[in-house]
């Protein structure tokens, strides 16, 4: 078999040896042994955001958008009514859930390479008393923008609402401290910067709010206050859990504590991603976004204007290289997106842009490098 | 590290090496390769089910009761009238979601011991003709008792009904052929009597039904109809999938097949159970249900009437002596329960049995054992 491709991709990503092979045993769902390994990950989850005090962890089978949809039809009353800022994808299927949920939902438009802002999210908490919480996706994964965590956090809690934070491409590797930050829950999977497998997601909730959550959901699936209560009692799952994805979970956060946790993981991506901005610079490529709001995350690349290119060509030829591209998610301009997430091998992110300038190349595409040296 | 003990439980069970190395490998969901991967399991499954001309796969992220959930709330209108026949915990957790989604619901009580009756369906659906649908659970997996799949889905083919089918442990090792029997729907998952790894439901879904289900769901994550329609424009998952597991549900497939599929897999845990019961008498151990209403799935076995029976003492002695059994879940009667499922090891059922039986005599339960040799 050849050298598999690494994924270049924000979640499937590549993970450690160490983690897959975590993955070849079988655990029995109501055994202690497995329940002990639901226990660690539990807490280590909460500890990452310094949460032991007021949040508690609530994992739950499916991806990370099930965990999402559960915690807005849990933890938001049925006459709740959110506001969204939306700068892209994930922010507007966020929009999306509250309808079909029937939450009422406002929602405030940005573009796609512009920041969340903290002032507009007061004005409209200042204006519509109604508002009762809002939603912000803390890295849009549609194009790597960071939005102002803190900053809206901030104003939120000054008015005294609540707060969903979609972390789902963040958790691990940018900080975010409960001690200092206020927020309802916090949302993220075990596929993304903590490098386990995708098939879990899980929610860090305020304590103090879940235990007056009973009975809001609208499915038993993803009620987060019957699987919390039930695992808090029995220390099992309510329902069979993805027992190898919980593994590999628990595999990874031990690769993650060992490697230096949210500090190294976070300096490992930025290195990932400035190194992939500068020789995207060198092949002659540009960023969607502005380096000041890009999220080490993933980035998005505006697709070379040459006639030669083609993403599916472009993709397939990158793939021949040992490398596989995120197609783009902007509709009004054509893009691609590199992941700077996961083990990314031995020739590191270097490897990821040398394939990207060759698998140009080899379907035709000219791009103007920069000059190196002006006069 | 010592061998790992085998799992005696009905899914998660023990999987095959092959099946577990499958997952040592990562893959991108938006490419081909995993995308392949997909479409193969989805056709593998409406195969099984012989439903080729008439139904379509729907897989979904989460345990087997996501499925369920998402099965009722897409394939039901939120109008509709379901009955449901109760035996078992399963039955009751289908009333249940009914309830939470406010789908209006009828039941039928059952003894846990007693068969669901095509003649009492046929009665209710006579005298009500609000019921637009009946949702039965093949082996209910509390007890391991088989209901009538055949006889109730002529039954309610009769009335025009729709029926939909919890066939979690059955899927793969009972027959259900969608050319001689009548469904909308039959929902099972991948860590059950295929024997791959828990983490993904899936629905086969009568075609010409899904057409006519946009909209009806209560979810965005548990659209059936909308993951569906996604998956069959793009190939892809809407949300992100469990690679994994879906990678080890198609090597578990390909090890099905090449094993002999339904009827291979069916004879070897009809002789797995036949060779439980044997041996649970041979010990003095009485079954809970009568042999003839018994699914070859999971056995649930009374509790030895002994001051010194404790099922955590025992269950701790069986697993050192390399077996993982399952508690009983009924509430009237004290039970434990073994499964008849998955990769049994060399020694098969008789090491099970014989390790149930020295479990037994290390916590000191004596047993009036049989005679053999009747005068």
């Amino acid at each position: 078999m050849s050298p598999e491709p690494i994924l270049l991709t924000p979640g499937p990503l590549t993970t450690s040896l160490r983690t897959k092979q975590s993955m070849l045993h079988d655990w029995g769902s109501w055994d202690v042994d497995f329940n002990s390994i639901t226990a660690r990950v539990r807490a280590e989850l909460v500890r990452i955001i310094h949460g032991e005090a007021s949040h508690d962890c609530i994992p739950l089978q499916g991806s990370g958008t099930f965990a999402v949809e559960a915690a807005i039809g849990t933890l938001v009353p049925r006459d709740g009514h959110l506001l969204v800022p939306l700068n892209g994808a994930y922010c507007q299927r966020i929009a999306r859930i509250c309808r079909i949920l029937g939450r009422r939902v406002t929602t405030i438009d940005y573009a796609e390479d512009q920041q969340v802002s903290p002032t507009d999210i007061d004005g409209h908490l200042g204006r519509d008393a109604s508002i009762t919480h809002v939603a912000l996706v803390h890295c849009e994964t549609s194009t790597g923008i960071l939005n102002p965590l803190r900053e809206v956090a901030g104003v939120v809690a000054g008015r005294g609402k609540g707060l969903i934070v979609d972390a789902m491409s963040t958790f691990g590797a940018l900080e975010i401290d409960a001690r200092t930050t206020a927020f309802d829950a916090v949302i993220a999977a075990s596929g993304k910067c903590l490098e386990g497998v995708p098939g879990m997601g899980f929610v860090l909730a305020r304590r103090s709010l879940l235990e007056r959550c009973e009975g809001i959901s609208h499915s038993l699936a993803m009620d987060l206050y019957d699987q919390w209560a039930y695992m808090n009692r029995t220390t099992q799952w309510r329902f069979t859990p993805p027992t190898h994805v919980v593994a590999a979970l628990d595999a990874a956060l031990a690769q993650y504590l060992a490697q230096g946790g949210l500090a190294a993981r976070g300096g490992a991506y930025a290195a990932n991603c400035a190194r992939l901005l500068a020789g995207l610079r060198e092949l002659g490529l540009r960023a969607f976004l502005p380096e000041a709001i890009q999220a080490p995350i993933i980035v998005t690349v505006h697709a070379p204007d040459d006639p030669h290119y083609d993403f599916k060509r472009f993709y397939n030829a990158v793939k021949e290289r040992g490398y596989i591209l995120y197609p783009g998610k902007l509709t009004h301009v054509e893009t691609f997106r590199v992941g700077c997430m996961g083990q990314l091998g031995p020739d590191g992110m270097g490897g990821a842009v040398a394939a990207i300038g060759a698998g140009l190349d080899s379907i035709g595409v000219t791009l103007q490098r920069p000059e190196r040296h002006r006069a």
